[in-house]
């Protein structure tokens, strides 16, 4: 399986180590794993040179505040993330919306269809659409979010707001595009097979009609951050994505879960989701030596340029032979000097991106970049963050930030129930 | 590996058969595969429900009048097909270009990088962007393709024209994008991993810099056309498509390759390709009674209707208990009535398609369909089948047909030489 002699990994040799420091699985959800026979957080359901597309992620919680799947999910290798707009005035039909989408999620993410896709005799219009009917569950995860409008004046629901949901505020370097930016609900749905993917969001969509429209969606392929057991991905500039991320219980509780103090969200989370255009003709055209300044990383190795390998921790103050903002060998103003929380007042968050493309821009040239979402107990860790790197980050030159969007994401629901039920309550 | 337990496939019991009647390779490509431990054209690269990426096609032919890969082999799961309109003015450049090609070609498909991603100390530009650098060569294959432009008056190839090469003509029905359509070159990077094809077509585009620019782009996921030991992959509609298609050496040999008569293209064939837009709205709406009306076929099963199982052969002449057009249990103006051998005087093609989807239209509705390839020793095969289809189909009234192309592809090149150098002695 893992024969790697004709692999590129083989021939440069890299052989990383696994950064898989002190991973336990949360309580309660071992236990549900345990009956399907998959560790959704620790099983390499990616690994690295075969995929097994037979397995599946439970997707109701089996004790409290267990978070939805999709956050620490190891991270599959497709995503597509669709923005929902509420058309609905009363929130019982947002309630049954969450309720059918629920049901239909369980569903899917055990590998069944969300009802019949070929009613007796044919009459009648199918439930479900049809084209995973023959695929695996593929590790699929669904992911609800519920965005700032759903605690709006239209539902009546604003006493429920979660504490730090609000609209991400303009930030410095933004180039938004509105059609890309906002929306009351988000779906991400992750799988090891890109049409199970697409099929989940398309049925979901589909059963959304009357209630919610849909506002923009992304296709992203080829994960930009691993799970513990996996090697580091890369993006579509060349550079391993994920080296720092957070892997631990403790970082997990400290930086992504919402506490008992979130009332009905408890273990649930905040979503940011950025869309990132690289501008990949001008990054193509750089030395490397520019490139590997921009990140303070070299690129084959992902080494931070204060010396070691990959994993080894950068030292930011360390000098450099000859001159870079600061005079250290990491440059002041690259991308994980400005990030690291080192250099943050300890604050991390978990990047879970994917890479997108989206063909050709009008002027003939590679239109792709970073699906960036982040899951964070407060979306001010990443607005801070964001503000300081819109303002300085030496990315700034290849990249715009061109869609963005907030959304609560509520802990799994138990067997019976849905996401979101404490909201009508 | 093949636990399906929780499979949508182990749910409804499907059971497919295998229809590797008569596959045997090629002579020459099975002696080459054998190095690497991998048949191309009959390893189930795709395995059901697991994928292994450390699998490897051979590029270099070892024998005479061998095809490309990409053609014959197991249809890989994702696909970059590009098309590039050529700058150059004179036939040196494009055999430059085609001789890089071909030797960049052979590395990616070996999972090597195409040379440096990192220069000594960091200075100098990437000659590999180095996004699939730690990725296997996840069964990559690249099939170069010439369009009629290479044969114009800018190159003085006009002698060298394959005998059957020409524009296609406009069709019933055609709502042809002109920035979707025609093309000098292209490129049909088919992959396991997303990334690793993404990766190939664009450091293939980087290398046409001043020779040629993209014209057009597609890409696709989810193949649409199985080998024979996979089981029928399904289109966006969600019927199973593939089923009948060409698989034996003799149909390969009467349909697919050009003979000796084809002179320095004997080997080769010719690769028609159709960006078919589908409308997935109204396609959902329609009671799947229509739906399976319109191809000739049930939905779950992909059973003709004139009764049977998947790989029962259709019987046109059956007749329906009620009507139909015709009063045939298969509708006269079905898809499969109207394009099967049996109704077209014995013609086969091999089709090689894959699903897209552009993400959402102006409108907000999904915006996704077939990126049709078909592989033809005579593209006319492709043109009367296609104006029939276009008068008639029931299927137009789901499908256009928005992007089009025709591309020559000559035979695998040896070791030391490169795709179509034949054309410039
Ligand atoms: C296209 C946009 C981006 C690209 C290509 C990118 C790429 C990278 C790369 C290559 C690394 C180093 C390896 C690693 O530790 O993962 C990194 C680190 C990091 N990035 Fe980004 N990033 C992007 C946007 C962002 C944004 C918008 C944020 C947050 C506002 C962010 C936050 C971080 C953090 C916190 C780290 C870890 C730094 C450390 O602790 O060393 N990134 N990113
Ligand atoms: C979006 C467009 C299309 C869709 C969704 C589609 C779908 C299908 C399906 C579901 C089948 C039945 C299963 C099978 O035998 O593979 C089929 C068969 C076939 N299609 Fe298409 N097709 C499309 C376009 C075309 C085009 C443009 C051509 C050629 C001009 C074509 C040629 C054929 C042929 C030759 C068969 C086999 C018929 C038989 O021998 O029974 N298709 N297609």
């Amino acid at each position: 399986m893992n024969d790697s002699r004709f692999s590129r990994r083989g021939l440069i040799g890299a052989g990383l180590a696994a950064a898989g420091a002190g991973v336990g699985a949360v309580a309660g959800v071992a236990g549900s794993a345990a009956a399907t026979g998959v560790d959704p957080f620790t099983a390499d359901a990616n690994g690295d040179e075969s995929i097994d597309l037979s397995q599946s992620v439970p997707f109701y919680a089996t004790a409290a505040r267990q978070p939805q799947g999709g956050i620490r999910t190891t991270p599959q290798r497709h995503c597509v993330f669709m923005v929902f707009d509420l058309t609905a005035s009363t929130a019982t039909e947002l309630q049954v919306l969450l309720a059918r989408w629920s049901a239909a999620i369980a569903q899917l993410q055990a590998g069944r269809t969300i009802g019949s896709v070929e009613p007796a005799h044919g009459d009648g219009v199918g439930a479900d659409t049809g084209e995973a009917l023959d695929l695996g569950p593929a590790s699929l995860t669904v992911t609800v979010g519920l965005g700032p409008g759903v605690f709006d004046e239209r539902f009546g629901l604003a006493a429920k707001r979660p504490a730090h949901l609000a609209a991400i505020p303009a930030l410095p370097s933004d180039t938004l595009d509105e059609q890309l930016t906002g929306g009351d609900l988000s779906l991400q749905a992750c799988a090891d097979d890109p049409q199970v993917a697409y099929h989940a969001v398309r049925d979901l969509a589909r059963m959304a009609r009357g209630t919610a429209t849909v506002r923009w969606t992304v296709i992203g392929f080829g994960r930009a951050s691993a799970g513990p057991t996996q090697s580091t991905p890369r993006n579509l500039m060349g550079f391993k994505d994920g080296t720092r991320n957070i892997t631990t219980d403790d970082e997990y509780d400290r930086f992504v879960w919402l506490d008992d103090d979130a009332g009905w969200m408890a273990g649930g989370s905040y979503q940011v989701v950025r869309k990132i255009r690289m501008n990949l003709e001008t990054w193509d055209a750089d030395v490397v030596s520019d490139q590997q300044r921009v990140f303070g990383r070299t690129k084959v190795e992902g080494a931070p340029l204060s010396g070691g390998s990959e994993h080894t921790a950068p030292d930011f103050h360390a000098r450099a032979p000859h001159g870079t903002e600061g005079g250290t060998a990491i440059d002041a103003r690259s991308h994980v000097a400005l990030a690291a929380h080192e250099n943050n007042g300890g604050v991390k968050i978990l990047r879970r991106g994917y890479n997108y493309t989206d063909g050709l821009n009008q002027y003939g040239q590679l239109d792709a970049g970073l699906l960036f979402a982040a899951y964070v107990n407060d979306p001010e860790h990443f607005t801070t963050l964001q503000r300081k790197l819109g303002a300085s980050d030496r990315l700034n030159e290849y990249v715009s930030h061109i869609g963005s969007g907030v959304f609560a994401v509520p802990p799994a629901p138990r067997k019976g129930s849905y996401v979101g039920e404490q909201l009508f309550h």
